[in-house]
């Protein structure tokens, strides 16, 4: 597979062209993003982090007959995927209160839902991604009230099968953010990354942070959490 | 009927209890508050021109089948109502984009929805009365999933009556808040007020502003533009 033009850059990862116009190629990046943009930072090996974790995700996924846009693990660094038109909408799936959630509505952090709770984020760094109901969707045709509905089963399936995956390796799955995109057929597809960058992970026993709170409440070093989870998951050590 | 003790304060008025134990006695004050109570203001007369609109509207809502919890005009400031047990949930409707709907979602003030939208806010000062789901009003047990459906219903009925109420008065209907409670019996009931305060109401040919965007925008005076929409539905002119 050769490598093409970039296509674009996101905060997290830069997608470029191949010689398949089906597939893209994705380079995992080094900068850690906080608070929409506000908070940055340079952090040496999270690129491999969450190359290798999201490939590793998406491959055990697979196992479970879960379809995702990942096609192959290229190095360290680099994955294949199908090429897919992102959802504008940031599909959030919460098992325990935490983050914004906690904040928004006053709830304390830790307290489990009976439910997961399934949120909608319209996609767009400009206006900080805000929470928006179905009616918004329709408004904003950003899809279908049909594509809607399959979002929400997808992200229930995808969550019982990541919360097994975790619970198996001694890890709390407390909330994760999905993307999903529309295939050439047409078909909704799981895309873009789960890695650490967009899942809280708790360890069971000691609630120890492995995920991106590291980064952004200062909890302590982030390629260490990464790590810790990229070798639970049965993954390669650091390799410097 | 007599007036006892203060029972609350709120923004816009006093509640008191009366020698009957299901009757409430509503004191409109000349306080205006906007953004959460950060922009304050005394504006003489306020008080009697909500009571008289909101009295208004109410018994032309129920002169439509509809009930609420108005009981009586007592005065020009304070009117009757039925004791409610208020539901935490501010229940907005929206016929055209305006105010913190075209903000948080980037859209254009005036663009025409093809449905009216219906959003639920949690009434919480201390969080800044959040835009929340479903799943979020299950989490807070602000409301059951049946009550939900009935809020629901119920916006969108009090929509169809409004909008043709101030269509005859050459009113465009943008949006406005409502406030529900359950009667001593279980039974959801309208409740709080309808006024320029909580309702976005546009000269259907001009634009022109008769509401409370008027004070939160600098953009004329309140008093007038509510006295215009007191005259308009046949109310008494300013007594002074
Ligand atoms: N399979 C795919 N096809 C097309 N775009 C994708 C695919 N997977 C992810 N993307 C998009 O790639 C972009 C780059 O990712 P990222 O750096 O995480 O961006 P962001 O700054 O939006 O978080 C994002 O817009 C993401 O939605
Ligand atoms: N029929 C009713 N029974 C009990 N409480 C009511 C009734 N109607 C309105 N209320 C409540 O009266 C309070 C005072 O009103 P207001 O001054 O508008 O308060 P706020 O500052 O919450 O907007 C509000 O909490 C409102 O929900
Ligand atoms: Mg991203
Ligand atoms: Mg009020």
């Amino acid at each position: 597979m050769q490598k093409r033009e970039q296509l674009y850059e996101g905060k997290a990862k830069k997608i470029y062209r191949t010689d398949d116009e089906n597939i893209l190629w994705i380079s995992y990046k080094d900068d850690a993003t906080a608070f929409n943009g506000e908070k940055k930072d340079r952090l040496e090996g999270k690129a491999r982090l969450n190359n290798e974790i999201s490939a590793l995700i998406f491959t055990k996924l697979n196992e479970q007959g879960l379809e995702s846009h990942f096609v192959e693990r290229l190095s360290e660094t680099d994955q294949l995927v199908k090429k897919v038109e992102i959802v504008p909408i940031e599909v959030v799936v919460r098992n325990l209160v935490a983050g914004s959630m906690a904040k928004r509505l006053g709830l304390e952090e830790g307290v489990e839902l009976k439910q997961p709770i399934v949120e909608f984020y319209y996609k767009d760094d400009a206006l900080g991604d805000p929470l928006i109901t179905e009616d918004h969707i329709a408004l904003l045709e950003a899809a279908t009230a049909d594509e809607v509905e399959q979002l929400r089963e997808m992200a229930q399936k995808v969550n019982k099968l990541l919360i097994e995956l975790f619970n198996n390796i001694g890890v709390r799955l407390v909330d994760f953010k999905l993307e999903f995109g529309r295939a050439a057929d047409g078909e909704l597809l799981l895309a873009d990354e789960i890695s650490p960058d967009t899942c809280r992970l708790w360890d069971s026993k000691t609630n120890e942070r492995f995920d991106k709170d590291l980064f952004r409440r200062n909890l302590g070093n982030l390629q260490a959490g990464y790590q810790e989870i990229l070798t639970r998951l049965g993954g390669p050590s650091c390799t410097k």
